[in-house]
């Protein structure tokens, strides 16, 4: 075999891989939109022996040695290089992990899942603290498998945003808190703030009428993808077939709305990839910073300005003319932008939410590292929110029991909400710059230019950067605070200044 | 290793295998009814990507020595020796197909229903011919793969119905056509007979909630079981986790209901299965006729009988009072009983349906041997059609293109409606032996002696007897075409007699 053939049939070994893997997508999207609540153990046993079977395939020795050829090769173009040494790095993590440790983490996955949704309803942590410290324990033996040596958290960082590790977040994250804790300050005490909940009465029904019509003007792809309720919205599924979920409540539907604007920016991230190079580098996003970028992007930047608001409020108006009749248009848009500290992570104003992460971030640095017992997580979130994010939590519902990602064994994760806002504003002000009539295309509910520039610069680059090269690849400049802290000054400041 | 063991080790390998085709059951469901229009492709690749990684576990060389070693033994129980022997069977099939058949077989079925899909919307059958010839070679090669020398329509006759061949269905095939031919006459000429569409006007949503109510009595478990909308009606997923669908038609609420009962009697008959033998013989269906026996039975004796509804009748009537007031119960029951040449299988009375089989498995016969040529059919359909049914297609959608079967390589499958149909009546009688009060129960809407009996004999069987050991086993005589003649022109005649 030719250099060139042995490329091709590796491709084709991680596109079939791709579709083995959209496998699991449409099962994890089914586990939470569909799947009886009697089912739940025997799901858990279907996950776990298709993970393991997963696993064998991604980890087969012809794929060893197709890489151990590619990488002896001197006449790799730049993109095959990109191709090979993730593939190298993605192979290397899974073949060093068991097939008795994947079953065993699936099934615990599962379960845990299960126990927190009960123990969150039951605001009983007791019931959920075994899983917790059994989630952390195979996070810490899945780092001590797949990277002997390395620090467990910094490790789980990595595969969520390569080439990112606890100090170089940290480095950004302490200044953050401090900016933004005066933000906070700031603009939450405005008397200018319109109370919370004044919207009232919306019909589910014509909620998800007028979303559809906003997510197919974003540019979402219904034709390959499609929309549904779930308790937690999120965004799953393929490039070529995308499940984006959300929930509807009566008296919050600007809750649906702009969580849903978040999941379409990862929907429309996902279906901007390349799909002809699906399961290689080039086809696969870049790391969840990236993916936050887009998702918060076009959930805040895009969806609380006010020239999106000019086209839609009139809509908004025809679709809920006696709901909105006594809510004046600055009043509304206030409640698009308001400011509280609230204890609800996804409930959270923009200005607010990189609280919620910082203090995600604090915690789980120390549940990984053993200086935080599972135990002894009600005390520590409690206390660490006060000195955060200014909130004590009245109980653990509205606390350490809220997020679903521990429970799942996502420790790392977090961080990327965050780096992902940052990212956002950033590649705000870089494209604002590049399209210098956006606004007036936004107001026009034209969002081809703002998405064909994502594609661009973010959706077909792949993986071909790591989290802070695509920054400074697409913007021009380092990952930073700056834009940040810019954006949420002028946009907020303009409004409670 | 003992014996023991080594059959342990063989169920512990079959049931991961039953987890493993759960996955391909939650994908079938999903395709058809969640998948987006335009990710038909990409659905068809993953489909086959892992049918032929779910071939390769199903066919892997440690369950064959597994086998050898257990039929050299001679301390099987009967059980055993069930399961033993039915593994053998599955594992020589599946051994002799190679991997790319599966994958292109899988390929070409996804094609060939969404091909058909369109064909049958647009009235043109040329589209859809090369399909239809694709699959019918696809099917002879499967039988000459995995059964060489064996007719090949014979062989795939075996595999919906373990036991059965062509000349055993035509034995009762032949005289079955002759007496149905009689009793429609005597049936659907009768004055009595309401006319086609009285009742007008049923809201979906309520259509849906009644139902419910309906299913949940019948005793489908919905903690384990979910009722959804498709195009087509059916049963999927796993005992476990049982997936009916149905459709609603405002002006013609007794197809839904009348197709939900035939599914749920699969579902019950799937949820009834023995979970802790999944995936061996013990806890899977004899076959497709005991399984459209068990559907058969709940719509037809069950669903159009007095009794039946003498209990929901007026549970009906307060839920649609405006639509059936000038309906009254007589009327409506002959509506539920209608007896009329029509040419949609589905649609059909109980008393005609048998004819629409006869006529299915004549032209399968002859387009498996080759004495008929795909695009030939819609002229044989046509006058086939005539001669058994007395009714001549005015297009081929409601005719040829009319069945999703043949689309996708099911053949051989036709028959089983009608030996379920054979079944159904032979094990109505029988029943009513066993339980006298049978009618009074079902008057009262209790379900679960007659689920407990069905349970008992058939459910429970698993795999244990072939089609025709079954029969007689269940009802003490061998299958044949009497009480479902019987059961016919008694209730039928006391209408239209």
């Amino acid at each position: 075999m030719t250099i060139d053939q042995t490329y091709q049939k590796l491709c084709a070994e991680l596109q079939r891989i791709d579709r083995l893997q959209a496998v699991s997508g449409i099962l994890s999207w089914d586990e939470q939109v569909n799947l009886p609540a009697g089912s739940a153990a025997f799901r858990g046993q279907t996950h776990a022996a298709y993970a393991a079977l997963l696993h064998r395939e991604q980890t087969s020795p012809k794929i060893d040695q197709w890489l151990q050829t590619l990488e002896a090769a001197d006449s790799l173009s730049s993109d095959q290089q990109v191709v090979v040494r993730v593939a190298r790095k993605n192979f290397d993590r899974l073949a060093k992990l068991p097939e008795e440790f994947i079953q065993r983490r699936e099934i615990a996955r599962s379960r845990s899942f299960h126990a927190w949704q009960k123990a969150r309803q039951n605001d009983d942590f007791n019931a959920f603290a075994p899983h917790l410290e059994e989630q952390i324990s195979l996070s810490r033996e899945y780092a001590a498998l797949a990277a002997k040596g390395q620090n467990a958290y910094d490790f789980l960082i990595d595969t969520f945003d390569p080439g990112m590790d606890a100090a170089s977040i940290e480095a950004l994250f302490v200044p953050l808190e401090a900016q933004l804790k005066q933000l906070v300050q700031k603009f939450a005490a405005s008397p200018k703030q319109v109370p919370d909940g004044i919207l009232k009465g919306f019909p589910e029904d014509k909620q998800e009428a007028f979303l559809r019509e906003v997510l197919k003007s974003l540019g979402f792809n219904f034709a390959q993808g499609r929309l549904d309720r779930a308790i937690h919205p999120f965004c799953g599924g393929h490039p070529e077939d995308t499940r984006m979920t959300t929930r509807y409540d009566v008296n919050n539907p600007l809750d649906s709305l702009s969580s849903s604007m978040h999941e379409c920016g990862h929907a429309l991230y996902q279906q901007g990839l390349d799909t002809s190079a699906a399961g290689t580098a080039l086809g696969e996003p870049a790391g969840m910073a990236a993916h936050e970028s887009q998702s918060r992007l076009w959930e805040n930047q895009v969806g609380r300005s006010r020239s999106f608001w000019s086209f839609w409020e009139p809509r908004y108006r025809a679709a809920f003319p006696e709901q909105l009749a006594s809510i004046d248009s600055e009043t509304l848009f206030r409640a698009i932008n308001r400011v509280a500290i609230t204890p609800i992570r996804v409930d959270a104003d923009e200005v607010t939410y990189n609280l919620h992460i910082l203090l995600r971030f604090d915690l789980e640095k120390r549940l990984l590292d053993g200086s935080l017992q599972a135990r002894d997580l009600p005390a520590a979130w409690n206390e660490t929110s006060a000195r955060i994010l200014g909130y004590t939590p009245r109980n653990n519902r509205e606390g350490c029991l809220q997020d679903v990602h521990w429970c799942e064994g996502y420790f790392g994760y977090f961080p990327s909400y965050t780096l992902g806002n940052l990212l956002a504003a950033q590649l705000w002000y870089a494209v604002r710059a590049d399209i210098p009539e956006l606004d007036e295309q936004i107001a026009r509910a034209e969002f081809a230019p703002l998405l064909e520039w994502m594609r661009a610069k973010i959706h077909r680059q792949g993986m071909r950067f790591q989290t802070r090269a695509l920054a400074r690849q697409a913007t021009g400049k380092d990952l930073g605070i700056d834009d940040l802290l810019r954006y949420l000054d002028e946009r907020y400041g303009s409004l409670y200044g």
